[in-house]
């Protein structure tokens, strides 16, 4: 049995996520690869209790970035070892909307927490397990913000409500570790138009995995 | 102002951790010494949702190691800085049913995992902030195990659940703590009537202390 594709969707708020997610799951059906779609923090009965704790609940608006960070990893621990693992074996391709890049770029550049300490949470919690492929959808700050309050109805929620620094941290953060894995990452210029951002997914897709074929 | 004192209790199941707090709080109280208590996890909003999910959740019985060592540390980082840190700095005393010495046994030692990774967690959650002084409750497993148990009326929870082995590794890891920090640590023998084990923390709250005056 050959081993499942894990292939992760990174980016800012309103870089159109959700939307080139949904498109290349219905690529991946049209070609008949197997899949699932996990997110996070979720996942789990642990991950989606955590996921709650962190962005539902009015009690929780003054946790320490410290927890939150530690709240993240744990959640993804679970989700690894229960859910994405035994899936990747049972040679059933795992997509993920945002991954361990998230937490290294929201609460170590963008929080200012130690980086490298970051990271080693990071590795603990995820063992071994690391994405095949991850795109990167970068987009200038101040559109994706527009852009996000706009779709929530103008409703901004904890993440949202951070300062426009924060969201310039994590878009250098983003670049930064992409520029360390090239490999790894492809950048997609998510400012362009929905369609053309779709077809630059694909034809990696294509060029790095062979369209899963 | 002077900063209130940190003190930790630490012990396996069955070593009287318990009873041996309670008076010792009484004796607090007796000599006018402010002082609160906390507990871990818990003790903050977040963290009494935390060790819901830890300790009394069937839904989380397959919890993996790692998912437990972050969440009990995201439960700590919280409480360290929304609560331990606030009430020193007022002058008042915090006592605390464990702390991280329980999870560099608990989850280091007891489930094998790595050692420095776990103390660097502990690090990450706590910053700073250490106990002026720990009593470590000491007591030989079979004796404390076969104490928890009755004491629960024969129900085993999560934790008394484990094998006996768990337990062994949890006494050495806490007694090669002990002996890194003699300065921080008492090691009390737990196998004593009450009244002697009571009278030994007095004693070593008098020496180190002098008693809270």
């Amino acid at each position: 049995m050959q081993r499942g594709k894990f292939i992760t969707f990174e980016g800012s708020e309103g870089c159109g996520k959700s939307t080139q997610i949904t498109r290349f799951l219905n690529l991946l059906e049209s070609r008949q690869i197997p899949f699932i779609q996990t997110r996070e923090p979720g996942g789990t009965v642990v991950g989606e209790k955590i996921r709650q704790l962190l962005q539902y609940d009015p009690e929780t608006r003054d946790l320490c970035d410290e927890s939150e960070l530690l709240l993240f990893a744990a959640s993804r621990a679970q989700l690894v070892r229960n859910v994405i693992e035994p899936t990747l074996l049972e040679g059933t391709w795992v997509i993920a909307d945002r991954f361990l890049d998230s937490t290294t770029v929201y609460q170590g550049v963008g929080r200012g927490l130690d980086v490298e300490t970051v990271k080693r949470i990071n590795d603990f919690a995820v063992g071994e397990t690391r994405p095949d492929l991850t795109f990167l959808l970068d987009l200038d700050v101040e559109v994706g913000h527009a852009r996000a309050i706009a779709a929530s109805g103008g409703r901004e929620d904890r993440m949202e409500a951070q300062p426009m620094a924060f969201f310039q941290a994590v878009r250098s953060g983003y670049l930064s570790l992409a520029g360390e894995e090239p490999d790894r990452f492809a950048v997609i210029d998510a400012s362009a138009e929905k369609d053309e951002v779709t077809a630059s997914i694909q034809s990696v897709f294509q060029e790095r995995l062979g369209g899963g074929a």
